[in-house]
């Protein structure tokens, strides 16, 4: 499994691994218990704070988790895990402990309870600020309050889910800079 | 540029386009005047309604036609045109018609009255259902109300934003279903 050299990375800048898409997986903790849940429905909504909003249903055994501690972590796997991101996918926290299950190593966070995934390229501590929007979306208003990231490679091999089992992986990356004004970056 | 034939996708299947996190392009019209937006902050919601989420703030010129129209169109531009979508996102529509800017050909939708754009993977006509988090967090709540889609590549390769002038091109796309229980895929 892989084993990332990480730095802290400073919290407006995870949209460069987190807005081209990737699948990723949300850890939580609550009360003695701790689950990890991939979820691909999520985007960026802001710099500073440094936002992200999620869509994660009652169905799911980590909604509660995540609702009552008001806390997770987001975590970006690279393409070497998607064994062990269909099988979190594929069973429930209600009845197996995601860690002992597929291996990976759960890792104390420094601004919250939540457990890092220590095999992950990168890893997003988060507070839950808002659940006003629960009821009617099942969405989670979060703000990552500590970043960590991989330092090499420059930019993870991600999972990008199409749903029906397929998974697009992420393909190269290309630096189009000079052709943009600085304020449209 | 690209000419793709297309044909009706249903509305809760666009998630294995939006899903992995493109780059998109929103057209809108309103009054006689029209207008492209380049964006990467957005979500899928919910599979019916066909929902999507997306952030995009009041100094978008897009910003005011959106809301008064309370329609728009989400385009998914294939990597190939990478220099519209650059341009797209380096200019402003108060100053520049962005079809006439990029060559892009705007076409009559079925549902709504923004354009679709042709040259473009998908299209992905939206009514805007819930404007109440535009003033606390500049996000948009869509519709999808009809979708159009290319039959052929199966899956486009696509441009996902990482900030800072790079894009990450979609790479190879896996098929993993039989690993997974029906109810989860």
């Amino acid at each position: 499994m892989p084993d990332y050299r990480k730095k802290d990375l400073p919290v407006w800048e995870i949209r460069r691994f987190l807005e081209p898409g990737p699948v990723v997986l949300v850890s939580s903790a609550w009360k003695g218990r701790r689950n990890i849940m991939a979820m691909g429905w999520h985007t960026v909504m802001e710099f500073s704070p440094s936002r992200i909003g999620c869509f994660i249903t009652a169905a799911n055994h980590s909604y509660e988790m995540i609702r009552k501690s008001r806390e997770c972590v987001i975590n970006i796997p690279t393409a070497d895990l998607i064994s062990q991101v269909i099988r979190i996918g594929n069973t429930t926290g209600s009845e197996v402990d995601k860690f002992e299950l597929t291996g990976l190593t759960p890792q104390p966070a420094e601004k919250v309870d939540a457990p890092l995934i220590k095999e992950c390229y990168a890893n997003f501590e988060c507070k839950v600020t808002d659940t006003s929007l629960l009821k009617k979306y099942s969405f989670f208003i979060l703000e990552v309050v500590k970043a960590h990231a991989a330092t090499s490679p420059k930019y993870p091999r991600t999972l990008h889910y199409r749903g029906d089992g397929v998974f697009m992986i992420s393909g190269e990356n290309v630096n189009h800079r000079r052709k943009f004004r600085k304020e449209n970056l």
